[in-house]
């Protein structure tokens, strides 16, 4: 057994969601919406699942499914995509970023991580033979410095991983930190893998700007989305890369021995589903701020010290002042004796961890908030 | 770029499937059959993605499909799996398969592959650190010999890699072959990983027979099998893995980091079909045999040389005579010139390459193939 892979433990998501199940508690761990998603894009599956074709699709994606993601990212973030060099589909943005890390590294490359990150990365790094090298950052505003990226990038770095928003923390990265980050990028002539699933899941008028679109960036990025997180039909795996031709090339063999294809019948609904107008990720966005809204709003009444929230699912909580720095045992008590399971923001640290911050997800009906909100009171 | 992914070429399935939709060619290349697969089975999926779950699924797979899966194998082969323990879900059996190479090999461990070979397996096995051993099988009978796995395996054996049936060559290994190489797995330690998607497809009364099954192997042996196989609904990528408790802790890692899940409401279908009772496989079966028979014959008869098959969706032809150990230029000939798409059998060998065999796939209907056989008038 490689103990890069066998020595970790199951993924604190599906440990925190298997606990939930067995007591019963309310699910604020795992990040997954309750909406069941759009009855039209979910119809459109089923009509392709009966009346198309049920093979293998080409390897790189439906020819469609890669036009509407080309148009989809020209129309919100004015990239300029070939659907045939520069877009690809794969069964999800988990599969894009392990076939992205073994297309893009060789053994002993560095690759900077930016903790807290999300719990595939250091293990994928690792297995695809590259050095981490870790910016930590820290609440409440988890921002980049030039000290700490001065630190991490090396004449060895060959890759910077971001996630942009930034899951668990929910920070959307201000200009300027990019900006910083771009010039590093173009320093060390680095490559910039970018996971930016949480795109459209930004509040407060935001909008988020892709890394690529920073002078220099366009031919060292690799983007990867999710129509998972546009639809609210997590379980789908339907994820994309973007990235010029000169990267995609490696990337497509990676994704050949990876998977080889993604069902052509949820491509075909997501390709249908790209199409909506603006009123519908306007709306989407709308919807979850009024969550955020709510559950923020409860927690602070019930005495909680409440982080930002500027895109994601997740709102996170400050604990210090209630659980002496182990923010799993609080999490621990959390889902066994209050009924309510959340994630410990540690699990997201490998370096440095922050123990003092616990996740839950708001991407939930108002039923759901407010008997979670229930079960918190007396805590704080 | 990681030169073991990026150096190699577009798999051989792909360019030709590419090929004939271009020119319009018969396609008999990339092994998908024409059938639209069993409309209750896709009924059922499209009821689940209207109605049911479409968030992340447990990360092992729902739980009534490893049920089913357990179910299935003890039915067919007579396994006593634990589905709890010793069985989870992939995107696929590709998945499967590079799951479980990244979770078995540290680098440096010798891994025994067999030629010919699926494509995908060597850069797997060499991306993951693995070095490949190969042992070369040739025509017409592609048989095991005690010589030739006596100069593969080594004390640092770690992982064999077998493909029963094998694709391309059609061939079912008899009971002394597998025998054999479940003697050199025992004596030499090594965990026998076993590609067995083709399990159903088997003609002429035939019966797999898992290696599994062999004495010593139950607990060093990781088996893989395919829903898109069963189901001819080779687009859907939903694949099975089984193994002992101590084997699928790693694999399960893999799977995490890899893709985490796979579509839930293409697993209940799956889930659903695997109940179907044995006229279905039998059916199957008998549909393939009749259409292997039917374009065997005409091959003769057009006075080609063909190999047995034996199983699998997949005819060989001898064309020694016919092209001067060139099977890529004759295939190629083939497509532009004659309209049929096929495989070069040299494209699943990596260490001494056969260069006189060419692969159909005869899955398809008798009209395609009668077309096809028409094409080919004249060329033997
Ligand atoms: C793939 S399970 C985790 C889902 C998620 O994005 C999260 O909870 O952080
Ligand atoms: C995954 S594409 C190849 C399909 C197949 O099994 C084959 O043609 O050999």
């Amino acid at each position: 057994m490689n103990p890069i892979f066998a020595d970790l433990p199951t993924t604190v998501f599906e440990v925190m969601s298997a606990l939930a199940r067995e007591t019963g508690a309310v699910n604020l761990g795992q990040g997954f919406p309750d909406d069941p998603g759009p009855a039209d894009v979910r119809a459109k599956a089923a009509e392709a699942v009966v009346e198309g074709w049920n093979q293998y699709p080409p390897m790189m994606g439906l020819p469609e499914l890669r036009r509407a993601v080309a148009a989809h990212y020209a129309h919100w973030q004015g990239l300029d995509l070939d659907p045939e060099a520069e877009v690809m589909i794969t069964s999800g943005a988990t599969e894009a970023l392990a076939g992205a890390l073994m297309a893009l590294i060789e053994p002993g490359d560095e690759v900077v991580l930016f903790e807290p990150m999300y719990d595939a990365y250091l293990p994928l790094v690792r297995r695809a033979g590259g050095v981490p090298r870790f910016v930590t950052l820290t609440p409440p505003h988890f921002r980049l410095t030039e000290e700490a990226l001065a630190a991490a990038f090396s004449p060895r770095t060959k890759v910077v991983l971001l996630n942009n928003p930034l899951n668990p923390s929910a920070t959307v990265f201000p200009d300027a930190d990019l900006e910083l980050l771009a010039g590093f990028c173009r320093r060390f002539d680095a490559v910039a893998l970018c996971d930016e699933v949480w795109e459209h899941v930004v509040f407060d008028g935001r909008r988020h700007r892709p890394l690529m679109t920073y002078p220099g960036m366009r031919e060292r990025t690799v983007k990867i989305g999710s129509a998972g997180k546009i639809f609210s039909l997590t379980g789908w795996k339907v994820g994309f890369v973007m990235a010029p031709a000169h990267l995609m090339r490696g990337l497509a063999k990676a994704h050949q021995f990876l998977t080889f294809t993604t069902p052509p019948n949820l491509q075909a609904a997501v390709a249908y589903g790209l199409a909506k107008d603006d009123a519908y990720y306007e709306g989407m966005r709308a919807d979850f701020a009024r969550a955020r809204d709510r559950f923020a709003g409860g927690l602070k009444a019930l005495g909680f010290s409440v982080l930002p929230s500027a895109g994601t699912y997740f709102l996170n909580v400050d604990i210090a002042p209630l659980a002496e720095g182990d923010d799993v045992a609080f999490c621990e008590r959390l889902v066994r004796q209050h009924g309510v399971a959340a994630i410990p923001v540690s699990a997201f640290y490998a370096y440095q961890p922050v123990r003092t911050v616990v996740r839950f997800c708001f991407a939930k009906r108002d039923d759901t908030l407010d008997r979670a909100l229930d079960r918190l009171r007396g805590l704080a």
